[in-house]
């Protein structure tokens, strides 16, 4: 099942995705809900991200370039970082580079949404803990890593974050490819048995930190071939199973003073 | 004025803190909220956190010793990284240190509280965006930083994010000292002018990487004097125009698989 989240005539709805047409839910995406009986063309909406996460953890760099390059044991700590909410977008949303923004690189991952509260679980159990996929771009400055590793500044900037276009249900994560085209061309292109840390791991890791939240994100990794944009460049974040998240870059032209 | 929030008969209320006494307030704290003519005594309610944020922000290492340490320079991009809401806890609740955490240290700390959507704002103009000033304990495993700098994991284990007691409005946050006992004993104590970045220009900075929101907390860094605390040790985090937030640790004894 694909769920979608847009805005139509004003309002904010979640909704089904079945061919070209949209079927309006009410209730809890995560909880209870129900047709509203309202069917609406897609065209006719926009989406929005699909969450409304309490918390986005992303995970360093989480590819291999092939099976034979994984290192023999998992990082004892792997590397975590949170992007704010403020930082989110949905499909077809511009990616906006300030000006005091040099460069900024793109990178493509599939996503996992929390479906029930989770704490301290089982890497076995993980699974019952979802409730769907979709996918992200971690877009990232680097000029503004601090040179002791500090991520937070260059991840957080507003629209750093498009999600979507939809949550899949109905998702072997392990039997996906993460893909990027760049203006067309396409530049990432791998299984996600390419992961150094699993899916289940990270999540069973990060249970044990955190009480991960209904709506919750973790962008599970970018596989190689992320590289810097330019202004004006088309960003297609791709898993056939999900969709094609789409973002335009445009250079920002506010005035920012120093 | 002295903001709470707090459950009384498992409901949570907003309400202005008066002596002993809290009169109940409706609407929205930070748009427009009327009192609703129930006054409650303090003892009678249990104190939550005051704040419900979609973001808390920390600084790293921001107190010099005396003023003659302050650096010449500001850092070019200062260390700033997130805690989740869901390691936000209120006055009174326990700090729980789980099992696989050998060691946490406190940090007392004077936290803002933002009062209006902010993005872009220069330094002159930040406290206009300020709705009022809490006080924070950044509880932090050093033991889960990671070696190349990342301190996410190690700063967003459940209840290690105290905040409160109260959000006072009238405060001038450049005429306070940020305190600290331990089980009575003054650890910390520290006039905030010997905060290395300012607090106008952390909030600048930060407001032109992303949209600060109406609750957002940005706690200001650590004076001189965390160091470790062990079971049961009673963490208090002082200033005195905001009040005292007390938090007992406790060690957790949930097992937890590796």
């Amino acid at each position: 099942m694909k769920f979608t989240r847009f805005t139509h005539k004003g309002e904010i709805h979640y909704g089904v995705v079945t061919g070209d047409d949209i079927s309006v839910i009410e209730g809890d995406l995560y909880e209870d809900w129900s047709y509203s009986g309202e069917v609406l063309p897609l065209e006719q909406v926009q989406l929005l991200a699909p969450v409304e996460p309490s918390k986005i953890i992303g995970i360093g760099a989480n590819y291999v370039g092939s099976t034979e390059e994984r290192p023999e044991e998992l990082p004892e700590i792997p590397v975590f970082f949170f992007k704010p909410s403020s930082s989110m977008i949905g499909p077809e949303a511009e990616i906006i580079i300030p000006d005091l923004v040099g460069e900024v690189k793109f990178e493509s991952e599939l996503a996992v949404v929390i479906g029930k509260e989770t704490r301290n679980v089982a890497e076995e159990d993980v699974l019952d803990h979802i409730f769907g996929y979709t996918i992200g771009n971690d877009v990232t400055a680097p000029q503004f890593f601090h040179e002791d590793g500090h991520w937070t500044v260059g991840k957080s900037f507003d629209t750093f974050t498009p999600i979507g276009p939809y949550i899949e249900t109905e998702l072997d994560p392990s039997q996906v490819s993460v893909k990027a085209d760049i203006n067309g061309v396409e530049t990432q292109n791998s299984p996600t048995n390419l992961m150094i840390v699993p899916l289940a791991h990270m999540v069973s890791y990060l249970s044990k930190v955190m009480t991960l939240e209904p709506g919750d994100v973790i962008l599970t990794g970018s596989p190689l071939g992320a590289h810097f944009v330019k202004n004006q460049d088309v960003i297609e974040c791709k898993i056939d199973e999900i969709g094609t998240l789409r973002n335009r870059t445009i250079k920002s032209s506010v005035s920012v003073e120093s």
